[in-house]
């Protein structure tokens, strides 16, 4: 019984990948970026989003995946009013995002108008970081309340990701978060990462961010690094 | 091919409540009050079931199954510490605790010496709706930097619950959080559901939490309510 499951599981994770594959062919021929944004609910994927497109109007053309496991389609909706392209995905339930639900939203966009597209993912540290979206980038963000062990306690999503947001540090006078900690955690698992503490709250850090998304995007998305 | 897979994921989820159903019994049988404690990575489970065995000491013996989906036990020695018989769960990566999981770990604990059992769940407001696990009560802490829109964007967790604890109280100054848009929210899933708003920092609120947990567990753990 195991033995199966475990198969039908590769199986599945295989037909991912291909699909995944696809996608990341279409995004470069279009010169895309694609970021696919991972966190835990309520981290603050959407308020980055927003204020990236306000911060980056003029210099990208940004499209918007939001997904959600309900029809509540509130993201999209302040992704569209902050001037991007947006789509919603609704999961009916579903724990995280697949390259197949991906594909199927990339179809619904019009990639001749986009440059840099956000993928916000279902929030949750677990379940997304096994599957391949066809995304340049996977950016993990962080949120201070939400305490300084979470690299230790989830390893498997800091292992795989290629930058670190680590957002309300408005909020760390009120915490006890240690700054030092994550930080250690973080290089133990993904030497050498980038980490970005910022506030969307406040918009403190926020220039780094919005620098180093812009300079990949411009210079090229088939450049950024490889999905893992 | 679509509904062999939903054939499998029927059957899975029946053997799951069947041995659910077991657990409940050797439960009832053993007088103790399951608690299945779900929640967001970082929203305080670990924190309130410290506080609680702390407040309840003398009164009623704690037990903890603690489930993370790496190796460490942190949390396990934070309640054995805090003076509770503990047990840590390691999931291995999965996103969620079920049923024989919790019949292992519960195989593992001396029944005779718990009266209260807290289930700690991987953080994740998503896959834990779907498994029923044997216990008594589930309860949901939301935290208040996730923000106030949580029960319209997680519906089926909301509607799942006896309880729902607002942790974080004490951050409420810093926040754009709404308790009223977020109460409104959780009564139109879960209709007369009971709240706890409360602050495991600074201790605001937890007397209404531990009034009402010990209430239940020493009146009978057999009449608390069903597990949807």
């Amino acid at each position: 019984m195991i033995v199966k499951t475990i198969q039908v599981a590769q199986n599945v994770l295989k037909a991912n990948r291909e699909i995944a594959e696809r996608t990341r062919s279409t995004l470069d021929a279009a010169g895309i970026l694609a970021v696919n944004l991972m966190a835990s609910p309520g981290a603050g994927k959407t308020s980055l989003i927003e204020r990236t497109i306000h911060a980056l109007h003029g210099e990208l053309r940004i499209g918007m995946i939001n997904s959600d496991t309900s029809p509540a389609s509130m993201d999209a909706a302040r992704a569209e009013q902050a001037g991007a392209i947006a789509v919603h995905l609704d999961t009916a339930g579903r724990c995280h995002l697949d390259a197949g639900m991906v594909r199927d939203a990339i179809d619904g966009l019009p990639l001749a108008e986009i440059d840099l597209l956000f993928i916000e993912n279902i929030g949750n540290l677990v379940c997304p970081a096994s599957w391949q979206l066809g995304s340049h980038l996977n950016v993990l963000i962080a949120s201070t309340p939400e305490g300084d062990d979470k690299p230790y306690k989830y390893p498997r999503m800091y292992s795989g990701v290629d930058a670190v947001v680590i957002n309300k540090i408005d909020l760390l006078p009120h915490l006890d978060f240690d700054l030092q900690k994550f930080r250690r955690g973080v290089e133990d698992l993904n030497g050498g990462l980038m980490t970005f503490p910022l506030s969307c709250r406040s918009g403190e850090g926020l220039e780094q961010w919005y620098a180093w998304i812009a300079s990949i995007a411009v210079r090229c998305p088939a450049m950024a690094s490889q999905e893992n």
